[in-house]
C-alpha cells in the first residue's frame, strides 16, 4: 500500500509507535523554532532540564512579538534569548528581523524535514514539503535536547485542488474556503495534505499562506508535495541544494478527501469574530472601514505586500481610513524598499511599520472603539486586537487594499470595474531573496556565552507528583470555544510577564472573570469547567502553566483543543472529558471530587473516572491519554518527569519514553 | 535704537504691553500647533469656550506621541483629533505622518510669524526665523480662538557664531556646547538669538536642531535670522513665496551675549542623565553600547538620517548592538526609501521604524535593564526612556552611528582613522522635499464635520465663579517640593487618560496618598496644604485641572512654583501663601474657612486674607496676583473667564484682557 506524504516523512523520523491513526508515535525532530513570548520559557526549561547544548540539526530563536519593546521586560527578554541562543547553540534572529515563520521560511525551512515550534503557526513551511508542528514550549525544549516528540498519529486528509484561481481570488481565499466548509474545529486531529492538479498553479508563498492558516482549522499540520515550484523557490533563496522531491504515492490511502476547484473561488472574507465566519466579499460590501492592516505570518511576505503596493501605486487611500503595512520580515521589507515599493506605499498614505507580529496579537494599532478593521491576518477572535467588542475582518491583501482605496469593504472585482484602470496585480516572486543578511546571529559565531537574566526573568515552577485525592470547587464555568487568548490574554500589559509566572498568573482567565485568579489562589485546589473545544487558538503553554501555578488540578470539558490538552498533561493538570448533560448540570462553585485514587488510576490506564458533585450526584468523565501522557501527568508534568528520567538514566539527553 | 529680531517679531504682533524685559505683554498668534497627548484637552477647551472656528491664520493638529496606538484610547484620541480639526478648521496630520515639529517645519513654518504650540519643543521653527513658543494647552485654545498670548517679555541673548564646523562636528554639538556652558537652567526667561558670520555656514535643518534643543536650556525660544539659506530651504519645499528677509538691526541691543567659535567644536555627548552633562566624545570612548536610536524632533529629519545611512552603506552594525531609526516624518522616510537609503540601512542591520516620537518619550524601544543607549534625542532625564536607572546618552547621528558600527562609544574621528575608508558624510539637503502628500488633511477638505468622542473622551469641567464663602477641610497636608509629577503622574498607564479628566483625576496626588482623590470627591470642597515650592517641575495644566475637578478650592502653601501658580489661577483655585509657623500648626483634616468675602476681595486687589482654622484660631494668608490673574481667578478660571468675555463682547473671538 502506498504512503501519503505525511506518512513518508513520519516514517523517516519514527522512533516509537506505528503509523496507525490515533496511535501515539514518537518522532525525531530535525529543526525547532521558538519566538520571544514562548521562547524565554523554552530556554528556562531547557536550562532546568540540565541540558547544555542543542541536539537538533537546527534551532532558531526569533524575536517577533515584542519588537516594539514597550517595556524594559521585552528588551530584557530579547537579551536573554540572544544569550540563550549563544550559550546553547541556536540561531538568533534579532528583534526587528521579522516574524519567526517568515524568517524561517526564507532561511531554514527544508522539504522532508520535521520542525517543531512553540508557536501555533509553525506549520507554515508545510508549503514547501516540511512536516511542521506547533507545540508547547516544553515539548520544544525536550526535542531540542534530543528527545522525541510524541503525538497521536493524526488522520491524513487529502485536499485535492483542481483548476486555477480566477482573477482577484488568492491563496487566502483557498484557506478561507476551507474554514467556511470545515469550521475552526474541522481540522482537529488531522493533517491536511494538498494534492491534485491545482497544486502546481500555486507558488510556494501561496502554499504557505494556506498551510499557515491551516492552524485555524485546528489541524495538526498542513503539507504540500514538492515540485519544480519548490525547487525554484529554494533556488531564489540560494538554497537549491536543500531541495528534495517528495510527495504521496499514487496509491496512497487517505482517511478522508475534500475537493476544491480553485476556479470556483472568489474573494472571501471572515466576518467578526471567528476565522470560519466566511462569506463572499460581495455580500458585505459597503461597510465603512476605519483601519486596514497588511502583514502577519499569513500574508506579510514580499509576495503578499507587492500586490498591495501595485494596487496603491499612483493612488491614495481614503483620508478617513488608516492603512498600516507591517512586513513579515526585514528581508521582505528591504527588498520592497530597494525596489521603490515602500516609497510608493508611503506616498499613498500607508503607515509603514517595522517587521513585527504587532497588531495581530493586539500589540499596537489597536482599533478605535466602535470601528471596523480589515486585516490580512489569521485570527479575529473577539478582543484579540486589543479592544473588546472589536469588528475585525480577515481577508487577502488585495481585498484589504481595495477597502483602503474605497474606504469601505468592496469586492476588488467591483472596484476594478468602478475605477477602470485597476488590474489584478497578480502574484510574483522576487528574482532573488536577498537582504537583512546581518540580522541572524549564527551558533558558530555567537555574541554571548552565558545566560543574561534581567530582573523580570523568573524560575520555572515545578509541580509535585499527582496524589491519590483530587477535589475542590468548580472555580469557573465557561462556554464553548474558550481560546488560550481567554486563558492568558496576550495584550501588551500582560505579555511582558511571560517570563514571570507568578505575576502572569494574576491575569489567568481575567477576560472571563477578573476575580478568577484570586479565587483560585485562595482555594486549595479546584477545577475548571468548560464546553467544547477548550483551549483552542495559540499554542501558549502558559495557558496550562498559570492555572497550575494557581492550584488548578483538573479541567472538566466537553472536548479539548489538541495542543492545549498536551500542555495540560505537560503541566500536570488532569484533562477530563464530560458529556453535554453533565456539563449543563455542573454549576460554578459546585464541590467536585474525583472518587478514584487518581495517581493510581492515571498510571494504571484507567479511562473512566467517577466524579462526585456536591456530595450529591455523580458523573463519569473520560481520560483519553496515552501511556506516556499518563506517566507525565502522574509525575506532575513533563518537566519533573523528564528530569526524573534523565536522572535515572544518568544521561544529559532526555530519554525516549 | 535698533531692534533685535525677537523685538521686531514681537513688535509686529504686540496687542498689549511694552517690550520691556520682565513686563507682561500680549501678542497675536499667527499659527498654533498641538499634538496628540496635549491636543485632546486643547480642543475640548476650545469646544467648552463655545468657539466654532479657528481664528489663527493656521492651526495644525499632529498625531506623533501615540502613533503605535497601543491602546484603543490612543486610536480614539486620534479619531477625536481628526474630527476636531475638521469641525473647527485645522490641518490634521494623520497618525504615522510624523512628529509635529518636523512636519510643521516641512509644511508650515514661516519666517516672521508667531507660533504657539502645546509642546515644549515648539521653538523648532526658530531655525527659519519664526518666533515659536511652547505653552499650556489652554493658552493654545484661547490663542486659536483669536485671543492674545500673554508672557513676560524675556531677556534677549545674542549667541554670536563664528567660524565653521570642522569635520565630524555638527549642529548637535553647537547646542550641546550651549548646554555645557549654560546648564539646563541657563535659558530660563530668555530668548536666544543666533547671529554672526557662523550662521550662514549652517543650513536650515542644522539651525532647527539648535532651536529645537534650546528648550533644554529652559529658554522661552531660540531664533535665527533668515538669509539665502532660508530662502533656498523654502524653495526646496515649494514655499519660496513664504520667504521674508528678517534679522536684527545692526545696532540692536541685547541683554547678554555669548560667542561660540564653531571651528573650536568637536563631537560632544551628554552623559546620563541630564542634557547638560556634556563632555567630548573622546573622553567616554570604550563604553559598551547596547542600543542606538536615530530620530526625534531634534535629529530625525531626512538630513539627519542621511549621514547615518551613508556611514552604514556597505557596513554592518555590531551584532550585540541594536540600532533603530525612527524618522521624524513620513516625508523624510519616503524620500530616504525612494533614494535607496532605507534598504541600505536595513542591510546594515537597522530596525527601521514608522515615524514617531516613540522612544524619546519612553514609548517603545525601552532600553534593557543595566544597559547603555545612545540617542540623537534632546532629553535623557532619568527614567524618561521607560526604565528607572537608565543610562541614556545624547549625541549627533554621526556619533550614534559610529557607536553602532563599533559596538561602543567612539569618537567618529578615531573610528575613521581605524577603518581607513570612513569619511565624514557631510550634511546635505534633498533637491526637493516631496512625499507623504496624502497625509495632511486640509481644513478646506475635511473628512469630519462633527466631533467624534470615544468612551474615554470626557468633557472639560467648568468651574463656577468664585463665591463669597470658601471653606472646607484640609484634605491633604504635604511637605516641601511637591512636583507636578506627584500631582498627576505621566506614566503610560495614566497618560492615556489625558482626555478623560474624571478618570485622570482618580490618580491625583496618588503618589502622596492613594486615598486622596476619593476623599476629595466625597468632601464638599476643601483645601490642599503644602510646604515650599509647591507644584515644581513640568508645566502640565492637568495638575491644576484635576484638583479643581475633585472640588479643591484653595491651596495654602509656603510658596508656589511659578508655572503651577499660573495654572491654579487658570483653573480657578485660590493660591494663598502662609508662613512656616502656621503651616506647622495646620493638620490634615482641620476645618479651614476664609473669613473674607473671597470673590470681592480677589477682584478688589486685597492681598491679605484671614483664614479661620477649626473655628478656633486664625492665620493671615497672602494672595500675590496681577489684576489680570485676579479677574481670571474670580471668574472661576481662564476657561469661564474667556467664555464670559467672548459673550459680553458679542464676538466669537476671546477679547483682549
Amino acid at each position: 500500500m502506498g504512503q501519503t506524504l505525511t506518512e513518508k516523512i513520519l516514517d523517516d523520523h519514527l522512533v516509537e509507535g506505528e503509523l496507525e491513526t490515533g496511535e501515539e508515535i514518537g518522532i525525531e525532530i530535525d529543526q525547532v523554532l521558538t519566538q520571544d513570548t514562548t521562547g524565554t520559557l523554552v530556554w528556562l526549561q531547557f536550562e532546568a532540564l540540565g541540558l547544555d547544548e542543542v541536539q537538533t540539526e537546527l534551532a532558531a530563536q526569533y524575536c517577533d512579538h515584542q519588537t516594539y519593546q514597550f517595556d524594559f521586560k521585552n528588551t530584557d527578554d530579547h537579551r536573554f534569548l540572544r544569550s540563550a541562543a549563544g550559550t546553547f547553540g541556536a540561531y538568533f534572529s534579532r528583534p526587528g528581523n521579522g516574524i519567526c515563520h517568515n524568517v524561517h521560511k526564507e532561511n531554514f525551512a527544508a522539504p522532508g524535514k520535521t520542525l517543531l515550534g512553540s508557536d501555533s503557526h509553525t506549520p507554515t513551511p508545510g508549503g514547501l514539503g516540511q512536516l511542521a508542528i506547533g507545540s508547547g514550549g516544553l515539548d520544544v525544549a525536550v526535542a531540542m535536547g534530543g528527545g522525541p516528540y510524541y503525538i497521536e498519529m493524526p488522520e491524513v486528509v487529502n485536499v485535492r485542488l483542481e483548476g486555477e484561481l480566477p482573477e482577484w481570488a488568492t491563496a487566502k481565499d483557498v484557506i478561507l474556503e476551507m474554514l467556511r466548509r470545515l469550521s475552526v474545529k474541522g481540522g482537529v486531529g488531522k493533517i491536511f495534505e494538498y494534492t491534485g492538479p491545482g497544486v502546481e498553479s500555486l507558488s510556494v508563498p501561496e502554499r504557505t499562506t494556506i498551510t499557515n492558516m491551516g492552524t485555524e482549522l485546528g489541524a495538526t499540520s498542513s503539507v504540500f508535495p514538492t515540485d519544480e515550484k519548490t525547487e525554484d523557490y529554494l533556488a531564489r533563496q540560494g538554497r537549491e541544494d536543500e531541495y528534495v522531491e517528495i510527495g504521496p504515492d499514487e496509491d496512497a490511502e487517505y482517511d478522508d478527501q475534500i475537493t476544491i476547484d480553485l476556479s470556483d473561488l472568489e474573494p472571501l472574507i471572515s466576518e467578526p469574530s471567528m476565522p470560519d465566519n466566511v462569506v463572499p466579499v460581495r455580500e458585505v460590501e459597503g461597510v465603512d472601514v476605519d483601519q486596514v492592516i497588511i502583514g502577519s505570518c499569513t500574508n506579510g511576505g514580499y509576495e503578499d505586500i507587492l500586490p498591495s503596493a501595485k494596487m496603491l501605486e499612483g493612488r491614495s487611500i481614503q483620508p478617513d481610513t488608516e492603512m498600516i503595512v507591517a512586513p513579515g520580515s526585514k528581508k521582505a521589507s528591504e527588498m520592497l524598499a530597494r525596489e521603490g515599493w515602500t516609497a510608493e506605499m508611503m506616498a499613498a498614505g500607508v503607515n509603514y511599520s517595522e517587521a513585527t507580529c504587532g497588531a495581530c496579537i493586539g500589540i499596537g494599532h489597536v482599533p478605535g472603539s466602535d470601528s471596523v478593521s480589515l486585516r490580512t491576518f489569521n485570527r479575529n477572535f473577539e478582543g484579540r486586537s486589543g479592544i473588546e467588542d472589536d469588528n475585525v475582518y480577515l481577508c487577502s491583501p488585495e481585498v484589504a487594499t481595495a477597502a483602503a482605496i474605497k474606504g469601505e469593504i468592496v469586492d476588488p472585482r467591483n472596484l476594478a470595474d468602478e475605477l477602470g484602470d485597476l488590474e489584478d496585480p497578480g502574484f510574483e516572486l522576487p528574482d532573488e531573496y536577498a537582504g537583512a543578511e546581518n540580522d541572524i546571529i549564527t551558533p558558530d559565531d555567537p555574541v554571548d556565552d552565558e545566560l543574561v537574566k534581567g530582573p523580570n526573568i523568573g524560575d520555572v515552577p515545578l509541580k509535585d507528583p499527582l496524589g491519590a485525592d483530587i477535589g475542590g470547587p468548580a472555580l469557573l464555568k465557561m462556554d464553548d470555544n474558550i481560546t488560550t487568548d481567554h486563558i492568558i490574554p496576550a495584550t501588551q500589559d500582560i505579555l511582558m510577564y511571560r517570563s514571570n509566572i507568578p505575576k502572569l498568573s494574576e491575569f489567568t482567565l481575567s477576560r472571563v472573570d477578573e476575580d478568577f485568579a484570586q479565587r483560585a489562589l485562595d482555594s486549595d485546589g479546584g477545577f475548571l469547567v468548560a464546553g467544547e473545544n477548550y483551549g483552542q487558538g495559540s499554542s501558549r503553554e502558559h495557558a496550562a502553566l498559570c492555572p497550575m501555578f494557581l492550584g488548578v488540578e483538573g479541567v472538566l470539558a466537553q472536548s479539548f483543543a489538541r495542543i492545549h490538552k498536551a500542555n495540560l498533561f505537560n503541566f500536570g493538570i488532569v484533562p477530563l472529558e464530560i458529556d453535554a448533560d453533565d456539563y449543563e448540570q455542573i454549576e460554578q462553585g459546585d464541590d467536585i471530587e474525583i472518587v478514584d485514587d487518581v495517581a493510581d488510576a492515571v498510571r494504571s490506564g484507567q479511562e473512566e473516572f467517577t466524579v462526585r458533585v456536591n456530595d450529591d450526584w455523580e458523573l463519569t468523565a473520560a481520560l483519553d491519554a496515552s501511556e506516556r501522557e499518563r506517566r507525565i501527568l502522574a509525575d506532575g508534568g513533563k518537566l519533573t518527569h523528564t528530569k526524573k528520567q534523565a536522572e535515572s538514566s544518568g544521561s544529559d539527553a532526555p530519554a525516549d519514553d
